[in-house]
């Protein structure tokens, strides 16, 4: 394993997706890209422009062929994204063009960057830390608005600064601890043992609850996944094609339409929500319906969420609540029971419904009421929102190292409780230290760089 | 149909292709495009900033939420690619940020631009002429280094130039046949009619020629198609996958195996080679074979090459030439016999048949052997190319154009054959000035513009 941090060779890839188009970008970082381009640049002498301007020339090879009239953009070093020489070839979106002008920066001492290099070279040179620069694969992944906003809030930092000012805590606490070590022959306590207590212990709390936000924070980078589950014909690929508007899963009167789980996406108010149709639960001799049931207690296991739909018209309270406990609360997963076919049932009837708690009527021929169902679904992922602190984290590796982080600090609370030795709190606290560092890339290692910038696209 | 020419209203698209990938594109231009930008702009005022500036900042929305933080190109009029204000948004590859990002240009008065708008504009604006233009789409969807290079050279106006030339030409002669119509009434003739006799069939000569180049053009655009016949079980499917160096078409030893016409190009000496691997022929009852045996005279008709594949070791020199006679030859089409499994016969054998013209003996087993196949093909357009002229046509509108301009021509010359009066000769003259005029564009029409801009990319 090479140290990249001292690595300033350059690298060369397409910035933008393969596919004929009107622009293709072609991005170098690196000390020679300047010279490497002027090697294949008829137009201004690169050199001698100051940075952040742009061009207008022609890429030529070795006999002076035109390959393509292009715009240059040259970021000059430390002004850049990566803190290198940086040059952007925008040249016109052909396949042939591309090749063409990568082979001679190829030709001319780049190499193909990595995935994520360009990106991991920013890091390296400072341009932000770890969690920031995850934030922007995230970003480029986003499909939602709640994805967006976390991806950006973490770029810019928010999610950082909270990280390092927990470890700067911790950091001070362990100072004093370390005061303690040398001077340990004076048998002295600089840290009263229960002032600290209280400090860690109020770290731990924020921290467990920075990781408990991963939930949410999942959610809005993945989407919050919920099932429709109830018996055959109840209506279930009818409210999957109602919520997507479309005619995705096939529908019939025939109970056991539904054998393959079907998953589809959907965006309601910025959220994106996974809605899984399921097979109807019943005893059946059909061999291909029952492997489709079996995977339905998969999936609904998996879930987040239960929307468990039954038919009003056939189905009488009492009948419904038995099921609910029978079938819907084992799952041990929040709920709502959906009524299908409320525009078939007399009013006194729907009123009976509508006590009940987590309840909510529909008809497949009445869209606002589906809008309604949408709407209740919204405001839950709301008010679990609300309930959360400001900082959601949406990164699994994030979520470790504060799992970790806080785990450490269970351990060193019970090293204060039984009056350990000054070295063991302090050994315990700079776990604590190390795991939220590694959040930031404060302490890291080339294999973990290599893990995290592998799953970036190539030319970021 | 509103004449574009005076737009100056902004345009928005997204300029690189669809995808999730490091950098995207947007593009504006227009009058107001700066305007619009600072509605949605945090970083330096743009309209106080030089022109071919890059600058960094972030695009915010109304509630200046960060939708990006992004790399703004900046273009005043006419230093643009369309000659008006341009501004180049380089943001993340997120579809959802892009989409963001459109909207927000939308909402303050930019609105989408149709295909090849940009290019239109900047036709419209004097940035080049017609041909040009045109070149850039070829450009864009080129694949192979003969169809670059000529799409190159076309948008570098090589071809406009001549053509310009051409038409020029007969303009100085329009001019002295227009000087005689002012004179009419004296009866002098300013053109000396045997000279531009001479004058005018020169110029069809020239015309004709580069008419006739779109033949190659056309190979070098789109790509040369070279049936693959022959008898079945010849090997025509090996043979097809020999060339392409992969397990394409479905081989058996049972006669008849390929039954629909296969189609895949390669890329040989930077020519683009489209080979069509066909059902074997012969009498057949089987339905579906039938079906595939008249598709594959359909198709071997529309090829601009035939091999014609044969067993060597079943076959004596006397059949092939019948075969050849009665087979190939109809078919008028340039022909070579290749004769397969040459490792199985003996070497005097082998000398007879090379005494053939158009011979060319292969194995399948012998890799060098399918490459003397291919340099054999390389060298047949090769020699095509060296009789054409320098300038070679790949646009069937030009093509058309120089065909109606050659016809008016030979009107020109009937009409002073017959010593018609000075003035139809000048409006035939007149006409021919027509078609190579509307070939770069000096005169056109609005209907001519959006029908050649259409098929560009959207963003360009």
């Amino acid at each position: 394993m090479i140290l990249k941090t001292q690595k300033n060779d350059t690298i060369v890839a397409l910035s933008t997706p393969v596919g004929v188009s009107a622009i293709a970008v072609i991005r170098l970082s690196g000390e020679n890209c300047i010279a490497i381009i002027e090697q294949i640049w008829q137009g201004k002498k690169l050199s001698t422009q100051a940075g952040n301007t742009v061009l207008f020339g022609k890429i030529i090879n070795e006999n002076k062929d035109i390959i393509d009239e292009v715009v240059l953009a040259l970021f000059k070093a430390p002004k850049s994204f990566t803190k290198q020489n940086v040059i952007e070839i925008s040249c016109h979106g052909s396949g042939y063009i591309v090749q063409e002008i990568i082979k001679l920066c190829l030709k001319n001492g780049a190499r193909l960057a990595e995935a994520g290099e360009f990106t991991q070279r920013a890091y390296l040179n400072g341009q932000f830390d770890l969690a920031q620069a995850e934030a922007i694969a995230d970003l480029i992944h986003a499909d939602s608005k709640a994805s967006h906003q976390l991806a950006i809030s973490q770029m810019r930092g928010g999610f950082s600064n909270k990280i390092k000012e927990l470890r700067e805590n911790l950091i001070k606490i362990a100072a004093l601890l370390e005061l303690e070590l040398d001077f340990s022959e004076e048998d002295v306590e600089f840290a009263n043992r229960t002032q600290l207590l209280t400090q860690v212990i109020d770290l731990q709390v924020v921290i467990t609850n920075m990781a408990n936000s991963f939930q949410l924070g999942n959610v809005m980078k993945n989407g919050f996944s919920v099932a429709i589950m109830g018996k055959p014909n109840a209506g279930k690929s009818t409210l999957l094609n109602a919520l997507l508007e479309e005619d995705r899963a096939i529908v019939s009167n025939i109970a056991g339409t539904t054998r393959d789980t079907i998953e589809e996406t959907k965006i309601i108010n910025g959220i994106k929500f996974r809605f899984i149709d399921t097979a109807g639960l019943r005893e059946t001799e059909d061999t291909i319906e029952k492997i489709g049931i079996e995977r339905t207690l998969k999936k609904i296991k998996e879930a987040q969420y239960i929307l468990y739909l039954f038919d009003m018209n056939t189905m009488t309270i009492t009948e419904l609540e038995e099921e609910e406990k029978n079938i819907v609360q084992p799952y041990q997963i929040p709920y709502c029971l959906v009524g299908n076919k409320i525009d078939l049932i007399d009013t006194k009837n729907v009123e009976a419904f509508e006590k009940l708690p987590n309840f909510i009527g529909i008809s497949m021929y009445e869209p606002q009421k589906i809008q309604l169902l949408e709407d209740f679904l919204a405001n839950y992922i709301q008010h679990i929102s609300s309930q959360e602190s400001q900082i959601i984290v949406n990164n699994t590796r994030h979520h470790q190292c504060l799992l970790e982080a806080a785990d450490a600090l269970q351990v060193v609370q019970n090293a204060i409780n039984h009056r350990f030795a000054t070295e063991m709190i302090a050994s315990d606290l700079r776990q604590a230290i190390f795991h939220l560092g590694s959040i930031v890339g404060e302490v890291t290692n080339n294999d973990l760089l290599d893990f995290i910038f592998s799953k970036f696209c190539i030319g970021k």
